[in-house]
C-alpha cells in the first residue's frame, strides 16, 4: 500500500484534517446556507473546519452540481484533496433496471454486468465516483424488505452475481475508464439473516454457518477486485458489525487480505450506542476505528472523538493514518488528484442518460428477469384478443422499486403503455379495480365493467414499492386482501385471467396462483417495465427467468430454502402418513415454488445425463453432460442447473447445492449438449474445526430445470 | 466413579454382555412371542442373546408387568444384572398434571416439585426407575409442538423449574427413597431452536448464544443432581447432538463434570445416517460412543457394531467399559442389585395412583397454572347465572395434553362436570358448537339455541392435543377457522362471552381476544382440569398464572420474545412514525401478550421500588424492595418480577433479563414488602471470547407485574 505521493500528502496533513477525511456527509452541509445548517451541524457536533475538510459526500448527483461542489470545496481545502462522491446506484441511475432480485432471476451474468456498466456510466457522467453496490446478502426470509436488493438464497449464485456486478461497475481499469465507478460490496456481514425478517434486527449463527452460507458472496466480490466494503447494521455474534474486530481485522483484512476502504453504513458507528455496545460517541469511535472502519457515514463519532483518543493515547495515530491512506489511495486510483471532476460532464449527461441503448437494455433485462410461474394456455396473448387490463399496476409508474432514487416514475413505461404498443387501443379496456391496500365499490364496478366485454383479463397486482426495500418488513406476505378480493370477483366471469405481479419479495400466493390461469412475476421491472412485460405477455420475448428465492407456502413456513438439511427424520413420500417425521401438520415442507423454478412458452426436454466417471480423484474433475432439446414451437432460453449433495459429511450437508448452471438458447426443435465440469475443490466445505476440505465418500449430482425436478446421478470421491 | 462391586461385575462381563447393556428397547422384545418378533428383531439385527442381556427397557409400566418382566429376565441373565426401567413420566403418570408449559405459568417451584414427586411416586410403584424428564429446552417458536413440554422462553425461569422438577422426581436420596425416580434432563442441546418450528429440524446458533440462552437450564438440572442426560434429535452447529463430541465430551463431561449416564433419544444414534453424518450403523455407533453416548435407545447400532469396532481396534474397549460402568452405577444407586423390583408394588399401586391427595394436587396445580388473559367484568361467574357452555372442549376428555400416555381421557374431569359442581344443572345449557377443525350446521344451531336463554356464554375452544406435542408443528397458530366462526356467530347475541382455551402453544388470538369479554388460558390442565377450571371460572381460585412464552401478534412475528436486543435502530414511541427503524410495516414489534403477563380477580398496586444503593461493588450485592398491595376485594396471588438490563456490553445485552421473582399471597387490603437481592455475579455474561464476567458500567433494574409494565431503577457497577 506504499505510494510515495499519497504518503507525502498524508505527512502534510494535520490530525484534524486527517480525521475529517474519514467522514462522509450529505452535500447539504457544504451547499446550504450556514444558518439553515446550525441545527444539523450542532446536532452532529460539526465545525466549519470539519466540513471544509470532509473526505466524502454521499447522494449528491448531477454533473453541474458535483463540479460546483468540488470546485468550492477545493478552493477552501488547504492541501487540495478532492472530495470523493458516493451514491446508492443500485439497479440503475436514471435508467432503472429491474430490482436486483429480479436480475438474479435472469441467471444471466452478462445482463447483470451490462446493467451495472450502464448504471455506472450514467452516474459517472453525473459526477459519482463510488456506488454502494453490490449488495450480496444471502436472504432466506421474504418478510425482510431488502430481499429485493439481493440475488437470493444461494451462496454460489450470489457469488457469481457479485462478480458480475463488480465487473460491470468497475470495468477493467478504474483509473482510465471514467465511465466506471468503484464498487462497494455490502453489507458486511450477514445482514440478510435479520431475525424475524425485521429490518436491522439481531443476527445469530455459528462461524461455520457464516462461512458456509453467508460469506462466500462478499469474498467473491473482493476477489473480483471490488474496491470497498460497507459494514452491516446488524450484530455478528453479539458485536455490531461496525465495531466487530474479529469480522473486519481478523477475517476481512488478515485472512482475506482486503486492502481497500471500509465504510460504515449510514449512522452505523453512532448506532453502536443504541445497540448497547458503546457508552457514547467516544467509545463508538474507538471501537469502530480499532475494528477497521476507515470512513464513518453520516454520524460524527470520528470527528468528535478521534483527536482526543489519540491525544490521550487510547488509540495510536497510526490507526488513523492507515485509514486516511486508504481514502487517499482510492482517490488517487480514481484519478481525482489529476482531475477532481473525473467523468462529470453536463454535455455527456444529456447524451448518455436514458439514451436509447440504455432504455433498450433496460427493456431486455426486465423481460428476461420476469418469471412465468403458471400458464394454462393463456399466455402469450394474441394481438387480436379483447383485453381487460385491470388492477392497481395497470397504469402505475410505481414499477421502479426501492432504491431508484434518481429514477423517475414519470419516465417509467406503464404496463398499459406497453400493452398499447402491441394491440389496438380499442381492444383494451382498462380499470384500476382497487388501490394497493384499499378500494371502493366504484373502482370494483369499473373493473367488472371492463371485464365484461373482454376475452382475457390481465390483472396487474402487487405491492407498493414502499412495502419492500429498506425498513419495508412485512409480517404478512400475502397480497393485500382487497387485491385478493378483486381476483375472486373477476374469477366469477369464468374468463382466463393472467396475473402480472409487481412486488419486491416472494409472496404467499394463495388466492392468486390457484385462482389465476397464468401468473407472471414481473418484480419491479424498472423504467422500461411496461414495454418489457408486454413483450413477454405477447410472446415477443419468451420468458426465461428462474426464481432465486423459494416462494413459501405461507409465512408460517419461513425460513424455507432449497439448500436445507435432511434432518434425522426426513419427510418422504413413503412416510408422509407417519407422525414422527419432520413436517408441519398443516402445510407441506416444500415451498409453493422452488428455487430455480420458472416456465417458458416452449417445452424443454432433458435427455439422460451422463457422468464422465463414477469416481473422482483428489484434485481431479468430472464432467456431467446432458442433452436439452426444445420440443415446442417457439425459440426459448433454458437455465440448465447442476446441483450436488455430499451424502455423508463431518457436519451435515445440504440436500442440494447449486454447483453450476448454463443458460442456453434453443430454436424450436433444436437440441444442445450441455457439459458441466465439477472439480474436486467444489466438493470442499467447512468442517467443525473450520478446516475447508472435501471428504472421501459418496456424492449425488442432480441435473434439471430447477432444484426440485432433477435427475440424480452418483459418484464417489476417493482419497 | 470407582466402585469395587460394580467394577468387579464389569470384569466378569463378556464384550457381548457389555454391549447389550448399552441398549434400550421396548418390552415387546422380551415379552412377545418370538415368532411375532422375527420382523422387528431382524430389522434391528438383534439376536436372542442381545435381548437377553439388554441393559434397559422403556415404556413398560405396571408393577405386575414390570415384576414379571424383571423376574423372567433375571432368570436368563448370566450375571444377574437387573433391567433398568425407564419411561416418559412427563407431567404425571396416571394422575395427569397440566402440561409443563402450564406449570411454568404458575411460577411456583413448590407446585412444580410436588407435581414431579407425585408423578414419581405413581410411576415408581408401577415399576419405573427413570423418567425422561425434565425437558428444559428454551423455546421461542410457538409453531413447534413441543413448546408445551418446556417452561418457556427464559433461561433463568427454566433453570429454576429444571431444579424444582429434578428435586421432585429424585427427592433427597434416590437409593433409599423408592418412591422417587432418577431424572433425565433433555434434550441436550438446544432442541427448542428447531428452525421454522418444524420438529427435528436444523438448529444453528453461535456457541456464545448457546451458552447465554440455551444451556443454563440443562446445567441447572445437573447442578441439582440430575442423574441422566438425553441427547437431542437436532444438530448442534452441523453435528448431530447424538454424535457431538464437543457437546458431550468437552462441554458436558469435561467442563461441567457430568459423571452420570447419557442416553440417546429414540433412534437418534441410527438417525445420524439420515442426518448425513454417518455412512451406516458402524460409523454411527463409533461416533456416538466416542462422543460419549452411554446407552442407545431403540436403535441397534451399538449391538450390531461395537464388538467389531473393538476387535478391529477402531475403538478402545475402555470406552465401552466406561459407559457400561455408568449404567451399572445407576442400577446400583437405585438399589437394583439388592432389589431388582425396587418400588414396584401392586398393592401400593392401588393405594397411590389417582389417590385423593394426588387428584387434589392436580386440581390445585391446574387452577394455578391457568392464565387469565382478559376479563371485562365477566369473571368470576356467579352460581346464579344461566350459563351456556359451548364448544368442542365443553365435554371433552382431551384435556390431558401430549405426553400423558398412561393417563386416561375417561378419568379426566371434563369442563362440564367441573361447572356442574358449581351450579345447578338446570342453569347450564351445553352444546358442542363444532368439532375442533370441522363443524356442521346442526352443531351450530344447537350452540345458538343453547346461547339463546343464557346470561353468559362460556366458550371452550382449543387444539386437539395431537395438534401440539412431538411432531405437532403447525405453520398456522390460530384456532381453526370453524372455532373462530363460532365465536363470531355467538358474538351476535351481545351476551358476555368467556372463552376458555385448551391448547399447547401460544396462539395468535386475533378473532378470539378481541371478540371475547374474558379469556382464560387453561392449557391442557390434566386429569382434574374440569374441576380446576371451574374453580377459577367461579372464583374459588383466583387466577395467578403468568405467561412464560410471549403470545405473538401473528405467526409472521415469530420469533418474538421479551429478552431480545435493542438493535441499532430501536422502535420507540417517539420514532414510531419514522420509516428507518426496526419494525414491521403491518404489525407492532411487541407481542400481543408479553412474557410474565396474567390477570387476577383482584388488583395489585406497586409502590415505588427502592434500590439499597446506586452503586454495586464487585462481589457485592444490592437489594431491591417494593411494596405490593392488594387493592381489590378478593385474596389473590401476585408474581412480583425483577428484570435487569446491562446498558453497555462487550456483546449486546438483552433489553430485559429476568433475575428474580416472588409469588406472594395477599388478602384484600393487605400489603407486603418484597425484597430481592441482586448479586454482582448475576450481572455476568458470556463475552466474545466466552469469558464469563460482569462489566463495570450502568445497569437498569425493572420491577413490575410482567415484563412490559415495569418501573425502572438504575445503578452502576464499579470495578
Amino acid at each position: 500500500m506504499v505510494n510515495i505521493s499519497v504518503t507525502a500528502l498524508l505527512e502534510q496533513m494535520t490530525l484534524d484534517e486527517k480525521i475529517a477525511q474519514l467522514m462522509q456527509i450529505t452535500p447539504n452541509f457544504l451547499t446550504d446556507n450556514k444558518a439553515d445548517l446550525t441545527g444539523p451541524m450542532e446536532w452532529m457536533g460539526l465545525t466549519e473546519e470539519n466540513v471544509a475538510n470532509v473526505g466524502s459526500v454521499l447522494s449528491s448527483v448531477g454533473a453541474g452540481k458535483v463540479i460546483e461542489l468540488q470546485k468550492n470545496y477545493m478552493a477552501n481545502n488547504r492541501l487540495g484533496i478532492p472530495l470523493l462522491f458516493m451514491a446508492d446506484i443500485i439497479h440503475g441511475y436514471r435508467t432503472i433496471f429491474p430490482v436486483t432480485l429480479a436480475i438474479g432471476c435472469s441467471w444471466d451474468m452478462e445482463l447483470a454486468e451490462r446493467s451495472a456498466a450502464i448504471a455506472a456510466k450514467e452516474s459517472a457522467v453525473a459526477g459519482i465516483h463510488v456506488t454502494f453496490a453490490p449488495m450480496v446478502d444471502l436472504v432466506r426470509d421474504p418478510r425482510w424488505g431488502r430481499v429485493m436488493e439481493s440475488t437470493g438464497e444461494d451462496p454460489y449464485l450470489n457469488s457469481e452475481f457479485a462478480r458480475a456486478f463488480v465487473r460491470g461497475f468497475q470495468g477493467e481499469n478504474l483509473s482510465s475508464d471514467t465511465d466506471r465507478l468503484a464498487a462497494c460490496v455490502k453489507h458486511f456481514a450477514a445482514y440478510g439473516a435479520a431475525e424475524g425478517g425485521r429490518d436491522y434486527n439481531t443476527v445469530n449463527m455459528s462461524e461455520r454457518q457464516l462461512r458456509e452460507s453467508y460469506l462466500p458472496a462478499y469474498k467473491a466480490a473482493l476477489e473480483e477486485g471490488c474496491e470497498m466494503v460497507m459494514t452491516a447494521f446488524n450484530v455478528v455474534d453479539g458485536v455490531p458489525a461496525t465495531g466487530n474486530k474479529w469480522l473486519m481485522r481478523k477475517l476481512l483484512r488478515e485472512e482475506w487480505g482486503f486492502e481497500g476502504m471500509l465504510i460504515s453504513d449510514w449512522g452505523a458507528v453512532h448506532e453502536m450506542i443504541p445497540h448497547g455496545a458503546a457508552e457514547g460517541g467516544e467509545q463508538a469511535a474507538r471501537k469502530a476505528i480499532q475494528a477497521g472502519v476507515d470512513m464513518e457515514m453520516m454520524s460524527s463519532c470520528y470527528v468528535n472523538n478521534l483527536k482526543q483518543l489519540v491525544e490521550s493515547g487510547e488509540i495510536d495515530e497510526a490507526l488513523i493514518d492507515e485509514s486516511v491512506l486508504r481514502v487517499l489511495l482510492l482517490k488517487e486510483k480514481l484519478g481525482l488528484f489529476e482531475n477532481p471532476y473525473r467523468g462529470a460532464d453536463e454535455q455527456r449527461e444529456k447524451e448518455v442518460i436514458l439514451c436509447d441503448e440504455h432504455r433498450r437494455a433496460a427493456r431486455e433485462i426486465a423481460a428476461k428477469s420476469s418469471v412465468l410461474l403458471k400458464n394454462e394456455q393463456v399466455l402469450p396473448l394474441h394481438p387480436g384478443q379483447r383485453i381487460a387490463l385491470i388492477g392497481p399496476f395497470a397504469q402505475s409508474g410505481d414499477i421502479l422499486g426501492p432504491w431508484s432514487i434518481w429514477g423517475s416514475r414519470e419516465e417509467a413505461v406503464q404496463l398499459f403503455e406497453g400493452i398499447s404498443e402491441k394491440t389496438a387501443p380499442a381492444r383494451i379496456s382498462v380499470a384500476q379495480g382497487c388501490n394497493i391496500e384499499t378500494g371502493t365499490e366504484e373502482q370494483l364496478a369499473e373493473a367488472l365493467q371492463a371485464a365484461q366485454s373482454a376475452e382475457v383479463i390481465v390483472l396487474a397486482l402487487g405491492e407498493r414499492s414502499e412495502m419492500s426495500g429498506e425498513a419495508g418488513s412485512r409480517a404478512d406476505i400475502r397480497l393485500p386482501q382487497v387485491q385478493l378480493d378483486l381476483i375472486a370477483r373477476l374469477k366469477q366471469f369464468g374468463k382466463p385471467i393472467a396475473v402480472v405481479l409487481f412486488n419486491g419479495r416472494p409472496l404467499d400466493l394463495h388466492g392468486v396462483i390457484d385462482q389465476a390461469d397464468a401468473v407472471l412475476e414481473a418484480w419491479y421491472p424498472g423504467t422500461e417495465g411496461g414495454g418489457a412485460i408486454a413483450d413477454v405477455l405477447f410472446g415477443d420475448v419468451n420468458p426465461s427467468g428462474r426464481l432465486t428465492m423459494s416462494f413459501p407456502h405461507s409465512v408460517g413456513q419461513i425460513p424455507v430454502y432449497y439448500n436445507n438439511y435432511n434432518t434425522g427424520r426426513p419427510l418422504k413420500a413413503e412416510n408422509a402418513d407417519q407422525r414422527y417425521v419432520s413436517k408441519y401438520l398443516d402445510i407441506p415442507n416444500a415451498p409453493l415454488l422452488p428455487f430455480g423454478y420458472g416456465l417458458s412458452y416452449t417445452t424443454f426436454t432433458y435427455g439422460k445425463a451422463k457422468l464422465s466417471a463414477d469416481v473422482l480423484q483428489p484434485g481431479g474433475q468430472l464432467t456431467v453432460t446432458v442433452e436439452v432439446a426444445n420440443d415446442g414451437k417457439r425459440a426459448g432460453e433454458e437455465v440448465v442447473q447442476l446441483y450436488m449433495r455430499d451424502l455423508v459429511g463431518e457436519v451435515v450437508r445440504p440436500l442440494k447445492e447449486l454447483k453450476a448452471f448454463e443458460k442456453i438458447s434453443l430454436k424450436p426443435g433444436e437440441g444442445k449438449s450441455v457439459t458441466f465440469t465439477l472439480q474436486e475443490e467444489r466438493l470442499r466445505y467447512y468442517h467443525s474445526d473450520l478446516s475447508y476440505e472435501s471428504d472421501a465418500g459418496d456424492f449425488q449430482v442432480f441435473v434439471g430445470p430447477n432444484s426440485r425436478d432433477v435427475e440424480t446421478l452418483a459418484f464417489r470421491l476417493l482419497k
